[in-house]
């Protein structure tokens, strides 16, 4: 087992992290013991959030952020979750077959993570590869995730700088600004530039930014025009990258970030636990049938069942007032 | 405390239900009892899951089914689920302020909620609003939400008819048909359907669904096209809804539905309840700040310090082996 060497698995035993992945996201017994022996060499990936609507093109321009990211000699990895596979098990490649052609550059790990619902399992699982990636030794971490609201919050929760991608002519980018990612994005990109339309998006984006106080904030969030089929903007993109970074590394921003995104963390992995115990719990004395047929007859509340469940597995303790 | 009093709540109590809601939001001690004893008066209701890209019109929609349902006479809640919120800290109306025309219709309650991040919060507190509305007596209870991801699996969760509204012309019909939705609507909906390229939606999503599947399934689900501006379609649109509620009558369908969306309901009420547990354990024992800065240090592990909370507060029990 080489994952038990730390110092192999940093260097460049790749196999065995994707096997660790893989593993924890699998849940297998004894994953979780390995992840512990690398925890102590996290916490010096830098990690990028690109979050955006489907079709803004973000995988197209991950892809060519790891060409500047690579030219510059960083080894990088990507976590490319797709919220699409809560249903079909499995995830959707779709538009991400493209950054395969890194599938041969060492330097470079890229590894798809489906999610499974609200049960503590997205957060924990990307959280999980991050953490792997980063003891691995990748320099840049890139989380790639699609979607308005949840995946995008947490997102937000593990990335340092969090990259927002527009792009003009769909006619709802005021929608999508008012929907919140003002609020979210330290930079942001509308891609796919050449389109009619990039000056109004970028006006509507910056008045959006100066309505919600954005402006003024210690970090002006930049607006970068990309064009990531062709490339152009991105090292510029890049450049805002390394400037939030200096700008929160300067400050005292990082270090406040860092402690509340690491409390996030913990309570992510603290529900998860939680919640495993006792789904153990009702699976192996087999209360799941009839709990199910009092809750659905009405004769119990979810609430008092919850209460119960609780106050029996906790010593003496009342979970509410 | 006209709250204690179902029967009047289930009548017309409407500010003492509005209250319970807001008491339930905030985790005001008393309100979960009143909830409890409500509880028996639920599971009448019909719940309709709305769901679509931002600027689909879902909102405008929503209101014109609202009119055909009072127009036959039900009563109608609407939960507006509103994930921008999660970082302004509370909902942002925008434009579903047109559904304000029916605020002075007693027979139509709506209420909108601002999402809460990761920790259990926001399924439990939409399900939490759904149980008052059934229990006041709501005939139809519409659950309408944004965004492709988390919010739409929960209202899959909570709905017994989700709709999925699409539109012409996003240019990028094809990428969120890829990104899961064929996989969790029993009804689409192709809104502003008069604008070019509705055609093309539509044979673009029916292919998608044989594809998936969906189109041999006991259950093929209908394209309806809409007009929401307008109201064109609506009618049919319900029409549709009912023809859905009654074959999963007829089949095995509807118990089925309910025993899973039951299980999921519990399992997120148990999980806001054990973190609420710990929550408070951390603070009212004041470990933030060591367990925070052991942490950043990678002193510990979040994983090794998640077990030994645990086990200190189960009795005698090992989270994991």
């Amino acid at each position: 087992m080489g994952m038990k060497n730390n110092r192999k698995l940093t260097a460049v035993d790749i196999l065995a992290a994707s096997r660790l992945m893989r593993d924890l996201e699998d849940r297998i017994p004894g994953a979780l013991e390995r992840l512990k022996d690398l925890y102590t060499k996290t916490g010096r990936a830098y990690v990028i959030g690109v979050t955006g609507a489907p079709g803004s093109g973000k995988s197209t321009l991950v892809d060519r952020m790891i060409d500047v990211f690579r030219k510059e000699g960083k080894t990088v990895g990507v976590v490319a979750v797709d919220p699409s596979s809560a249903f079909s098990g499995g995830a959707i490649l779709g538009d991400r077959i493209r950054m395969q052609r890194h599938a041969t550059d060492e330097g470079v790990f890229i590894r798809s993570l489906a999610t499974r619902g609200c049960l503590g399992g997205l957060c924990r699982s990307a959280q999980d590869i991050i953490n792997v990636m980063d003891a691995m030794g990748k320099e840049i971490v890139i989380v790639e995730t699609v979607g308005v609201g949840q995946n995008e919050i947490d997102v937000v929760h593990m990335a340092h700088t969090s990259v927002v991608v527009l792009v003009p002519g769909m006619g709802d980018e005021m929608q999508a600004i008012k929907a919140g990612i003002v609020e979210i994005g330290d930079i942001f990109v509308i891609n796919k530039c050449e389109r009619e339309g990039a000056e109004k998006v970028e006006g509507d984006l910056r008045s959006a930014l100066g309505m919600a106080g954005r402006l003024n904030d210690g970090w002006e969030p930049p607006i970068v025009r990309t064009e990531a089929t062709s490339g152009k903007g991105v090292p510029e993109l890049v450049t805002e990258v390394y400037r939030h970074k200096a700008v929160l590394e300067q400050g005292h921003g990082l270090a406040e970030k860092l402690k509340e995104q690491m409390k996030i963390t913990f309570l992510k992995v603290l529900e998860s636990m939680v919640m495993e115990h006792f789904l153990n719990k009702i699976q192996e004395e087999g209360l799941w049938d009839s709990m199910l047929s009092d809750l659905v007859q009405r004769r119990v509340d979810p609430y008092t069942l919850a209460e119960r469940l609780i106050s029996e597995e906790l010593a003496g303790k009342r979970p509410e007032a």
